[in-house]
């Protein structure tokens, strides 16, 4: 089977990737190891999408999906691209159903995973009480005493969805002030969310499941504890970054894609778009360079030479 | 008076930077010579937002201020920008209502505009019979014959528009095919729209308004005439450039305004996203651009050494 490009990731932007390429009557595959939607499908509350003041981030995901379906796309979940590489001009991916695909052009919107969180015990509590989406386990723990591992926004609104559900919710950042944007500020103080800064967590408590964390003061050495029933870890992003390295596409010293501004990375025929660029890790900021990367790839499979420069 | 950012142009680049600052509580003025909503609020139906199957212009446009507005934004529309110029770390704009201003930062999201036809005529009859934007000028045409002049997706898209409002649209492109997504063939057959490709426009015809227009067969050298009520131009865009030359923003021949990834301009504390750019001209790439130029400049101003970096 061949197609004219293969997108790798259904999130954001290469949903979006996949509108513009159906509007240019393109013949795609939408693969995806996990679900549509990508990282915007677990944000609690997504208020800066421009056009919708507040929106769930699993309905805007939702409509995203429903815009690419409107065209006759079809996101294929829980298909992983297992091996990818470039065979003269095309591209030859190997699929965790076991089939083959030829490509002429591939756009990467693999996107980025929840880092871990680096203390005593999380190895083993994994799957125990630390969670990376508030919105989906959240729930779990209707009146029960949660933290937060994490200031910045994702942090942040999720440490305020918690707190509608949890009896008591803390809020720990490692630095000496919240990295999250200032609306939310006031908000944490009315929800009584109470918010540990200059903390280092270094360590969960518990056998079976989380029943507490240390953490250390930072500017007194000072160690300190707290009895609880689960952490929600937002301590960061890691690119996925897999098919990006198989290609030989150039990348920073953290794995991002490098691109141009028309979303080309340094292999002729392979796009990248949304947070697998390392660039603002923002829902319509994966659009809009999902719809680059696929008018890039549009020019490029009209006219490979032309688009080169 | 001082703000943190001057905003200059509120089409969906300058709105969405504005949401994202308002989230800051960064202080801000969004300076607009016309219009809020830019091109966009002139799209008859956008259909490739992801997240809204099909909105009108208009109506996409008006979301986005509300948006903008709900965070306590707002557009200052009718306010040129006169004259801006970098006063030391600070920039000094002169504005149309005879006002000062000084501002920390600046995003430049002053957008493009519709090139006029150079046909004979074209200068005397501007303003009687010649249009650019079908949503706002179509209905005064109902059952009337008229021509679109470009076969780009704003002029297909216009044409569309135009067959359900008058007698006949004739659909008029320099090249050999139409440029439009080939998503919109079949609908510009079924709505009876006749296109002419290879065809040059190179009179107008008509006195105290357009009657009519001349063009010439590109493969036979034949020339041949029209008879109609009004034309709608949609022939390229031209970058509204001059503030960016008033702070020695460097640009490209075109005067599309150079940036890197972050959308930083060769000048320090000037920032510029959408169209003005000379990227992909699209509604959701402008609110993608945007948002990274809010958030680069929100770190200009909060450490501008780093930020340079």
């Amino acid at each position: 089977m061949e197609v004219d490009i293969a997108i790798i990731g259904s999130g954001p932007a290469g949903l979006t990737a996949g509108i513009y390429a159906l509007r240019k009557n393109l013949k795609i595959r939408v693969l995806e190891k996990r679900m549509a939607g990508g990282n915007t499908a677990d944000s609690v509350l997504v208020e800066n999408y421009p056009g919708f003041k507040a929106i769930k981030g699993i309905e805007l995901a939702q409509k995203m999906q429903e815009h690419f379906e409107a065209l006759g796309g079809i996101p294929e979940e829980g298909i992983e691209v297992r091996e990818a590489k470039k065979e003269g001009n095309e591209f030859a991916l190997k699929l965790s159903d076991g089939n083959a695909l030829k490509a002429r052009a591939i756009i990467i919107a693999t996107g980025t995973t929840h880092k871990k969180l680096r203390a005593e015990n999380a190895e083993k509590l994994e799957g125990k009480g630390i969670h990376y989406c508030a919105t989906c386990d959240g729930p779990l723990y209707r009146d029960r005493v949660v933290a937060v591992i994490g200031g910045g926004n994702s942090g942040v609104t999720n440490a305020l969805f918690l707190a509608d559900i949890c009896k008591k919710v803390f809020l720990l950042e490692y630095n000496d002030r919240l990295r999250a944007d200032p609306v939310y500020f006031e908000e944490l103080k009315q929800k009584g969310v109470e918010v540990i800064t200059s903390a280092e967590v270094f360590a969960l408590e518990g056998e079976e499941k989380v029943t507490g964390l240390k953490y250390r003061e930072r500017k007194t050495g000072q160690e300190k504890e707290l009895e609880l029933d689960a952490v929600f870890v937002y301590v960061g992003l890691k690119p996925n970054s897999e098919i990006a390295s198989q290609l030989g596409c150039k990348t920073s010293e953290h794995g991002y894609i490098t691109t141009d501004s028309w979303m080309r990375t340094s292999v002729e025929g392979v796009f990248a778009a949304g947070d697998i660029t390392g660039n603002f890790a923002q829902t319509v900021v994966a659009c809009g360079q999902g719809a680059v990367a696929s008018e890039s790839a549009y020019q490029y499979l009209n006219n490979p030479r032309a688009a080169k420069s």
